[in-house]
């Protein structure tokens, strides 16, 4: 099951993606099937009802497969798609340099983590597919890609345990971890560098978990205006999704619409000898196995 | 005006705090005024509301002051303080090594930064005045205090010059931005030593800006158990509030109800030689001048 937040007639809804490619508008067939709706009108609240969600979509996608009807199924190409979670609750958690390639390219090898490297990008950074990345050219030269597979949380929980870890995971999403290196760098912290309006594309929907067998066995691949950039598979992470999520949770209550990325593979532009950043007009696909492709340009 | 809010009879709500010390329920306040409720229910959405809430609680208080009662008007003592936004919608902004004696207490002289140093504390540290900050022993080692000014946003902005920087704040209040020293350390970036469950205490209340002539001359005081640890003026701010909303804002849109603690002056446990952290039992009073003092005891 893919979920969207998605948009037709300037009216935001929550959808699935069928395999067929068309959007169930869940609002308006679950109106159609019993003359009521249950569901919240957001990503976010739904996911925090848990298997109550789940449950009442499974129903409702079986329902429109013998009652399929334009009312409320629409091609994909007819709706913009936001992000999944359009407005998150909390900033977005990230993890840094969680590929040893990755980390030596901005460094070298000293740069390779022991331990989780955590930081934030706030909620006003996300934007969805095909939206458009604001260049900043007053207060960045340096703009760069990083293309990232996302966790999305479905369950609070706090002292996760490596073991039980994938179970509060709702799904998986693409996040393109836009980051200014000029000013990564000369704050030290990452969060300004990382948090400027339009910094977190995020995207083209939230895959649910049943569908990713392996999270950390996951081809990953960023293209510049076509060319490859990055190429690697989520083996190579240094710390995986469990560690990651027993990490994080360690002193820290995790909660259903959190949303983590799990930091970029070797290949960004400031890695590249000359360093090769984003200039506006430039366009930014990644695309992750399982989950599809995120496609995003850079405006001016 | 001091804004709180506060729970009575398991019930929530936002009021004020009149010099008389007495707490008025905003809400019951109003429906007795006019039968009528206009104001959102959260302290949040109030000040995102702006002018149009100050106007309204000025006819509220107005009024009270002709009518007292009982029926919306509380001694301090008998409502549980809340922080005063329990629920920030972003994590909230922290500012590090703002004093240059705190950034040479942690390291030296080469640690005095040349450019605001930004990073996070997730919305789910938040308590409130007199609620028990956790130990988190399992964690940590190294559990520090850091007293500090936090300025709440009051108004929507981007790229906002220094001049008219102070213009964006809604009021001011005390931030205990307490630290795992030992996280912090070990994963690089602060967001997880600083993020922990309970780890940012705040209040008692906002005092609106009106009655702070310049956040940059205020007396800052900390003590831990009766003893003076931090004693300090904001005038030693390296960046001032002015700067840190302009460096922020450059490519962040600020929101109402952003909040920013500006950072911690010298004389933090690890500080001190041999450093003395936080044990289970310990109480942390942090005073500010025209603000008040945010008590908090250690947990086990």
């Amino acid at each position: 099951m893919r979920f969207v937040t998605a948009q037709r007639n300037n009216k935001i809804f929550v959808g699935i993606v069928e395999e067929s490619e068309k959007v169930v508008h869940l609002h308006l067939a679950e109106q159609a099937m019993q003359k009521r709706m249950t569901l919240p009108s957001s990503l976010l609240e739904c996911i925090a009802l848990g298997d109550e969600f789940l449950n009442r979509v499974n129903e409702i996608a079986a329902w429109v497969k013998e009652n399929p009807s334009t009312q409320y199924m629409y091609d994909l190409h007819d709706v913009r798609l936001l992000a999944p979670i359009p407005r998150p609750s909390k900033n977005i958690f990230c993890i840094g340099k969680n590929y040893a390639d990755h980390a030596i390219e901005l460094g070298g090898k000293l740069d390779i983590p022991q331990h989780l490297i955590v930081f934030s990008k706030v909620p006003t950074t996300v934007i969805g597919h095909e939206e458009t990345v604001l260049r900043h050219a007053d207060v960045t030269d340096e703009l760069d890609y990083e293309g990232e597979l996302a966790v999305v949380i479905g369950k609070r929980g706090k002292a996760i345990r490596k073991e039980e870890a994938l179970d509060y995971v709702f799904g998986y999403t693409i996040i393109n971890d836009i980051t200014a290196r000029d000013l990564q760098e000369r704050h030290q912290q990452y969060l300004l560098g990382k948090s400027l309006d339009t910094f977190c594309p995020m995207g083209p929907w939230i895959v649910h978990q049943s569908l990713i067998e392996n999270p950390n066995k996951l081809q990953i691949e960023t293209k510049v205006n076509g060319e490859i950039r990055q190429k690697a598979s989520t083996e190579q992470f240094i710390f995986n999704v469990e560690t990651i999520i027993e990490t994080i949770s360690r002193g820290i209550t995790l909660e259903p619409g959190d949303i983590i990325a799990t930091g970029t593979p070797a290949g960004v532009g400031k890695g590249m000898k000359p360093p090769r950043f984003l200039q506006a007009g430039d366009v930014v696909e990644i695309t992750i196995e399982g989950i599809g492709t995120l496609r995003n340009k850079i405006g001016e």
